[in-house]
């Protein structure tokens, strides 16, 4: 094997350009019956969006996916998926892989395929031949990746059904084929991260095995079994840990070659096959609960290579199929990878006999529906989960809730789970914003969910008092600064949680807990500084804390992942509030520009890994903006929020590798792009309201979950029209700026004229507009 | 709390001569109703012994005793059991050991308690002040020890039931009661052997918890719950892990003061009480499955101290009274504490629902049989199990051998355990000696096995070529020492195991396998010398390895904790052929003798921890030499085994804390001293005879399983009256050295007349010697 010398930028570019090409279909504007053909998975896989380009089923455990990482350097960040699509070479194929997070982990189990005599077992790297390949010719389409491994001649395919992901490797002719399965392999690597790991060779030839990771979510365990098409020759298992201070007792076997089994806390396995006549599959189960399991979820989904590829497609299809899209390719490539990208988490977490292994590490028994994980909230409360109510089952969305209030119960704190993975809690980013998941999937009246206990799991979340500055706040009415990081952010998120807690217990008729969560919802304000017009850190003597700098951002200051000027927008619940303390429409709309249109040239955000997609202080590559293009509505200037929209999915949404101005963040920049597409967006999550944007598709056909269909179509779409000159609503004017989910559901066509002038007269008038807690005197 | 400089080997002479004392119980030869109150837990816990004084039920669980070891000094040999009688300080109290092991580990959720306001976390030594005590008034009795910790001014007692164990703290009166439950503390501490640990408290007050160890059983995963008889007023979980590369994100809670849980590698716990007004009871059940487990467990066994006491102690007599003894004190205090030593493992591993952690390290349900664990099999297949299929329940016995099979069943490698511990195999000695242990409970036809089942998991185990030189045994006939360590020491006692499979296949009637293993039973003679008349290692090339020896002892060399002398002897199954080798009785007396008179002055044996107890060449405290006094019998010169028996107990064991002359071994030393003061010794399990010495006790009643009585007695019997003179079985003499397995179980009376001078006429012929495979024409 050659080593890798050739300069990685070089070989980017061409590798785009081609990919680009690669992944091409046939240009079309009308609805196709094979959404996944719009699919290109390599959107977003370089740039900022850090998604997999790999195979996954809808919701899938298994995410089996090329690693293309090198060393710890930005491993953390940039290689958040353990892929960037400009790297050329590939070390292997590893089942588990976030899409689009901002943080880095998984990448378990890799398993590379290795031709003829010498079986390197260590990875090697740009310098270092070892096990890892460059590329040529990749594909990708929802369930279905190849690449060719051009240094053992390997065509690579990969799929993947609900909780096994399957390889088939074609070795070239009459050289011996082996895979590498390297335990040792992991996404962001460190010393101690592999707290112990296991591989065992059953007496049917089943490999089975485990891991204990120390990462991001501690302890994870994840356990796997691997079967094959052809038989096992030989295979070694090695250990490659050093410094071992005791290492106990020998086992069997004169050495490693004979070993039917290993553990330790650095081991790869070498498996050899001989030469084969006919492409080798591997067939790979995962489960969080133990081998037996995996062995269970292995034998459940039955079926070779094709079978899983086809059943995994056809899945895929009646999932994109949930909305039927017209436009103009390039937008229809953009918004079936948005909607592919919001259909993979949360991913499925329990085995096929519904145990699953919970935040307290132990292993529970399924009751009555299908255990998840993967909650990245913080960023899916906002359009990803308000996204699933519309396109997804009601099944599936009751399974989400009670996944989540099965956390709760499990949780050794008590609390709703807040960015949890691998069945664990992770603490990352803030708020517990499980509470307007759950609060949103009741009030829209998902079947399946006991929204009462639901309810008791919310409130036990909000008031515990040890969680992000809870305590202060419960006293105080807002997170004091002094002792608590990123007290503001804190504590307009916690306020608009409150918001939805009491939206449902008013529902349920509960109306203390209702009241009680109603005057914690107002506690917005208590962070609000009316003389610079912007939400700020306070202090727990009341004052706020000085200097004070709308535009600076740093991790663990006053702000979360962004400063004033996005925070400052952040009471999704209550603009009407906001915008009487800014001092009325004109100002707010001032404010708002001023915001969009901020000269950032003199401003440095490179320390701030999440800060990308910068339209002035607009921030479309990070969450806390994402509903702030809508708010012109609630200040009656609509044609204002259309031009911001046209702006922000021209300039952030490429049908390119480099597509995603920011972390995909496991669905949620796309949710906003398939809603926005749409036309209508959930700026507050529990109001049951959707506020009118502007369309970007020519038709968009909605198979709800109750079966009836939304259809949204356009007259006169294009770049020059891009306002809307009216809206009707099942052939009548809809002279305001929402419609209500209920509108929805009962099925119907929303039809928008676009023109190219803004229509300054339509939805202005106070009772126009979108909900607010405060209200607009309706 | 003052610092440690009192000099240890001071205070250990003085405790020594104290504890004699506080563990006299009334001089009595009749026999008592009450046997525990024979017992000396002490016995063991200084010299060579490495049992532990504290609280166990009759192969309980849970083993809850005290810890003194301070740092890693041979921690790995002589803190075996985490205690050493002579020392000074307590570390606190711990709820798993080994009794008399010659490896150190356990140790688990050690928990010392502290009075006052200052609470320190961490254990101090004999320079720096911690949690460790000094401590006076040390008592202890079979399931309770007591002790008064003189720091802090508590008295700690300690009882255990079959799961749980129960502290109980009398804390000084008005002073703050605080436990420290230190997670990082183990028997044998090294850097990183702790892979994991985690602490919870639940909202019903019950603490939780984990630790996964890298230890002599890799990876053992325990796991606890612990409940208290006063409320918590205040906690503390924190980890004291330096150098973390990656810390995670943050948890809640502001410090560790508000955590409901923590996991790392090196986390304490400080539980606050205030003052209390009535001593404290803590009560922790342990499981191997999971926390839920251990909570049940907890809950299963209802009780305070009190109850949990007096329920162990009922049980303790009624396993005891298996054997009524009537002897002078110091004797029946000796065979009494041999019996108590020989009833705590194999310790019950499965939980109360019936599920356990197998080998696989994957959790098994319970199949019509408790699962236990912690098999020393190379020591107990001599003594301990044939012990424990006359005084424990037929039920019992079936548990050991379905423990083994299943344990097979669950093996990544498809053997029988060699030896295990917490559900995981060590490694450590040789052999396959789950075999003759099943085969003996067959052969004797102990009810609730499957036999034929079980002879297949056998054959399974002799036939798994990978394991310690086992496929060149079966191509040569021997272990050859250029490819295999120790291989004099595996020929030898693969042939006998390979014997029983023979004896067991011919029960069942499966000739094919029993011809087999017959041939495999002469292989003994392949490793054996004639010329030099010793048992050598033999090279593949079919020649000795020299130089040669017969003294040198090194780990690892030709012979296993042992050399040629103690090892020529080891063909159990055929003495009559190992005889002829000799050159007929005469020279094999003379060569027993020449080993119990050997020279030693000049060989230092220092180097060899397990190399104690010395006559000569005959070792009796390690296992090897256990059968050998008895040899004498089958060169028909029984009274020359009644001599050297007499050697040998004078001389190795004492009612003292320094009483036994080598490791207890899980009770295998016990169990000689049992079988030996009886009057009878199992020289080759499997063969259903038990070789005739001499009785040491008066009398003995042994309530057989069957509901029979084998009662032995003697008339004469005195220090001068140290030969037999007539042996009467059921009235009638016997005129042969061994009694049958059908025999005793068919009840009846043993009678020994005893007297000054040696019987040469007793037991001489051909027809009265024991069992051979090769015989002696009978």
């Amino acid at each position: 094997m050659n080593a890798f010398r050739i300069a990685r930028t070089a070989i980017a570019a061409s590798l785009l350009a081609g990919t680009a090409l690669l992944a091409q279909s046939p240009a079309q504007t009308s609805v196709s019956d094979d959404p996944v053909e719009a699919v290109d998975p390599f959107i977003g896989t370089s740039g900022e969006g850090h998604t997999f380009p790999g195979a996954v089923a809808p919701f899938g455990m298994v995410q089996l996916s090329p690693d293309t990482h090198v060393g710890p350097a930005r491993q953390t960040y940039d290689w958040a998926a353990g892929y960037r699509h400009e790297d050329p070479t590939i070390l292997g194929f590893s089942h588990t892989h976030f899409s689009g997070a901002g943080h880095s982990d998984l990448g378990d189990f890799l398993v590379t395929p290795v031709s003829g005599d010498s079986v390197p077992l260590e990875a090697g790297d740009d310098k270092t031949p070892g096990y890892r390949s460059r590329k040529a010719d990749e594909v990708a389409s929802p369930g279905y990746y190849a690449v060719t491994l051009t240094d053992p001649g390997v065509r690579a395919e990969l799929t993947a059904g609900t909780r096994v992901g399957v390889h088939r490797y074609a070795f070239p002719a009459g050289k011996a084929a082996h895979l590498v399965l390297d335990l040792r392999s992991i996404i962001y690597d460190y010393p101690g991260k592999i707290l112990w790991s296991s591989v065992r060779i059953r007496p049917d030839g089943t490999i089975t095995g485990s891991r204990e990771i120390r990462g991001w979510a501690t302890p994870r365990r994840i356990f796997f079994a691997m079967r094959f098409s052809a038989p096992l020759t030989s295979h070694q298992f090695v250990s490659t840990e050093k410094d071992i201070l005791y290492k106990g007792f020998k086992g069997p076997g004169r050495g490693p070659e004979t070993l039917a089994s290993l553990s330790g806390r650095a081991l790869v396995a070498q498996l050899d096959f001989g030469p084969l006549a006919k492409p080798l599959e591997v067939k790979v189960a995962l489960s969080g609960v133990d081998e037996d399991g995996a062995i269970a979820n292995l034998t459940s989904e039955a079926g070779d290579f094709d079978t899983i590829r086809a059943s995994t497609r056809a899945a895929w299809n009646k999932a994109l199929g949930a909305v039927k899209i017209a436009a103009p390719a390039p937008m229809r490539r953009n918004v079936y990878t948005a909607l592919y990208h919001s259909l993979m988490a949360p991913s499925i977490w329990s085995d096929a006999d519904g145990r699953w292994r919970g935040p307290d590490d132990q292993v529970h028994a399924g009751e009555g529906f299908t255990m998840h994980s993967t909650f990245s909230l913080w960023d899916t409360f906002r359009a990803e989960h308000p996204l699933l109510t519309l396109v997804q089952p009601e099944a599936k969305n009751a399974d989400f809730v009670n996944a989540l209030v099965a956390g709760q119960k499990t949780s050794p704190f008590g609390i709703l789970p807040v960015w949890q993975f691998g069945g664990k809690e992770t603490w990352t980013m803030i708020g517990y914003h499980a509470v307007p998941v759950i609060a949103d999937a009741c009030l829209k009246g998902i079947k399946g969910i006991d929204c009462a206990a639901a309810l008791k799991a919310m409130v036990a979340s909000a008031d515990y008092a040890p969680y992000g500055g809870l305590g202060d706040y419960m006293k105080l009415g807002y997170v004091p600064i002094d002792r608590e990081p990123e007290a503001a952010s804190k504590t307009v998120e916690y306020a608009y949680d409150d918001w939805t807690i009491a939206r449902l217990a008013r529902q349920l008729g509960d109306s203390a807990t209702a009241q009680r969560f109603e005057k914690r919802a107002g506690n917005w304000r208590n962070s609000f500084d009316e003389k610079t017009g912007f939400l700020r850190a306070r202090k727990a003597d009341g004052s706020f804390r000085t200097p004070f700098d709308p535009t600076a951002i740093n991790y663990g200051s006053d702000y979360t992942e962004g400063n004033a000027w996005q925070y400052s927008w952040f009471m999704p619940h209550d603009q009407a509030g906001l915008f009487r303390l800014l001092g009325g429409d004109a100002k707010t709309v001032a404010k708002l520009d001023a915001m969009f249109d901020y000269d950032n040239s003199k401003i440095d955000y490179s320390h701030a890994e999440d800060i990308s997609g910068l339209i002035g202080q607009y921030i479309h590559g990070n969450e806390p903006s994402h509903h702030v293009a809508y708010l012109y509505n609630y200040a009656g200037q609509p044609w204002r929020t259309q031009e911001r929209l046209k702006q922000i999915v021209d300039s952030q949404y490429k049908p390119t590798p480099d597509g995603l101005a920011g972390n995909d963040d496991l669905g949620q920049m796309s949710a906003w792009l398939v809603f926005t597409a749409l036309g209508f967006y959930p700026v507050a999550p529990g109001s049951n309201e959707y506020v009118i944007g502007r369309p970007f598709v020519d038709r968009a056909d909605m198979a709800l979950p109750n079966g009836q269909h939304f259809i949204v179509t356009t007259d006169g779409l294009s770049d020059a029209n891009r306002y809307i000159g009216t809206v009707m609503l099942n052939g009548k004017p809809l002279e305001r700026a929402y419609i209500t989910d209920a509108e929805i559901r009962a099925g119907g066509t929303l039809h928008f004229t676009m023109q190219a002038t803004p229509n300054k007269a339509w939805a202005t008038g106070k009772k126009a507009r979108p909900y607010s807690m405060t209200g607009y005197g309706r």
